[in-house]
């Protein structure tokens, strides 16, 4: 069943579990543990990237039946599945939405083969619908950004020279390329023009930049409840924006703490509350606060619709978590 | 400049030059030094894939110029170099062609992302040529075979019941995929019919299974050469054929050994003179001579021609290796 966070909206909750069908289906492997692995974490998740595809496939001049829909969305959220296997392998986390990760279980082998095969699916998926148009490879590939953003984080990652700038736009290829995508292929698949595209792009971006930062913002507040250990990131050197914000205005405290060889928990607790009693976590938020600010203006240009609608709903639900 | 086994053939040797000089301009992103490390990956290899591609594009109707053949060819190649780095991962491997690997120098991040990076480039290679044959594309996502072969692998690891049967459907996955992958879509560029594009695909599965089993082997007697430490995969559980006819032969001695915990180089070398004793690794030989024979026999039926003689003495070589 599709998260409850759908509950609000039935037919797109419907469109979601039909997605979950699609993937379970479409993954196909002898080794009966990893599919099993993969299934689960195709399932309990929120599913906002297909959702988001699913949103903006209503504004262009052709309404797609659901059938045709699915595989695009279904995509997307393998897509997503695939670098969070990774990620986890990465950052080396026990955890993933309360399940022990696939390298805990059966090694980082089959992690790294799982990601990697749940990529080429993305693609396979992909291609199921190319006879339509051939204008979803193309952006398909754009998800290179994604990787690009991802290498591109080692120049800042223990950088206590990083800049927001940098931050952003790093952010901008790690997190909101694949928002973008979504929505621009809602756009496309909908026979929208290059306007409704380029408008679509854009707000699926400034909705993902949106996402990370909030995502940082809480990182802070209720680490406990989302289930990784507080600031696992600020160890591995990767420096969230609150942290950036106060290195950029040369907070010497801030500077000395992080320029430490190995940071204690001690370290940690006082980056912390020098973020916080400088008000950098609050610039954080009024960045975010800026984004989906932008998005919502631009959704608000959109054709008149239901989807218009639950997009403004979904972007404001999205901010007021870090009221 | 392209590997010396190919100096006999300078004309494939130039086409080889100017593939690894198109991957150098397609691999594109900030960080320079995971670029020097992959434009290093792909420079020094015998880039054999992209070599059969090249070869198996001479059989059809229709005969390209080679500035249309060197995209596709350059996919292949990095295709191939996506699953070493991944590969090198896994395995810990400190060294790859003479050079630390990326995740040794950077770390296992940037090592993951960075073949992610490349599984995204081969399609985006792919697709380049897409205007033109779209059946190139769903032969791409055969590749996702390869995937699948890898994590049917953890069937046979630590598995001391594995049969012939169940390492020849794996290594049919994880090796001779690919090169049965770059001899169809030789044939499928030069307009082949059907028929050919099976012959050819059938050439390439078995050029691939010998090159396998030819690997195997190889690792029990020049080990030393070829740049990475004796029966590693043994010890992660990973049985090469040798063993395998061994356990499926239910040799006792063997069955104890590979059945510890944890094998000690006195295990390793125990198992290795079992193995050379009992005559398997001679066993092993046989089965890498029946899939070249079927191969080289397959080849005489193709068109005649130069690439024809060419692919009989590349055949030739590679089985001479274990002579």
């Amino acid at each position: 069943m599709a998260n409850s966070i759908w509950k609000k909206y039935p037919q797109l909750g419907e469109q979601l579990d039909l997605t979950t069908e699609y993937i379970h289906q479409a993954v196909n492997i002898n080794n009966l543990e990893i599919t099993g692995m993969i299934r689960d974490l195709t399932s309990g998740g929120k599913m906002l990237r297909p959702a988001f595809f699913l949103l903006f496939s209503d504004f262009g001049k052709k309404k797609l039946p659901t059938k045709d829909l699915i595989p695009l969305a279904a995509s997307l959220e393998v897509l997503h599945v695939a670098t969070l296997i990774h990620d986890d392998v990465i950052d080396d986390s026990p955890m993933r939405r309360s399940q022990p990760t696939i390298h805990t279980k059966y090694g980082r082998r089959n992690a790294i083969y799982a990601g990697d095969y749940l990529f080429t699916l993305y693609f396979e998926l992909i291609s199921r619908n190319l006879h339509s148009n051939v204008d979803i490879l193309r952006n398909a590939l754009s998800m290179k950004k994604i990787l690009v953003g991802e290498l591109d984080q080692m120049l800042i990652n223990f950088n206590v020279k990083a800049t927001t700038e940098m931050y952003l736009t790093e952010i901008s290829g790690k997190t909101a390329e694949l928002f973008s995508l979504s929505a621009a292929m809602g756009a496309i698949v909908s026979d929208g023009d290059q306007n409704l595209i380029d408008r679509c792009k854009g707000i699926g971006h400034d909705i993902g930049m949106a996402f990370q930062i909030i995502d940082d913002v809480l990182d802070f507040s209720n680490s406990g409840q989302i289930g990784k250990p507080a600031h696992e990131d600020l160890k591995n050197g990767v420096y969230s924006l609150p942290y950036i914000l106060g290195l950029e205005a040369g907070n010497e405290q801030l500077i000395e703490v992080l320029s430490k060889d190995k940071l204690t928990s001690e370290d940690d607790k006082k980056a912390t509350n020098i973020v916080v009693d400088n008000g950098y976590l609050n610039q954080a938020k009024e960045i975010a606060h800026s984004y989906t600010n932008r998005a919502v203006s631009e959704i608000e240009k959109l054709p008149k619709s239901h989807n218009q609608k639950v997009l403004k709903a979904l972007v404001k639900n999205l901010i007021d978590r870090i009221k």
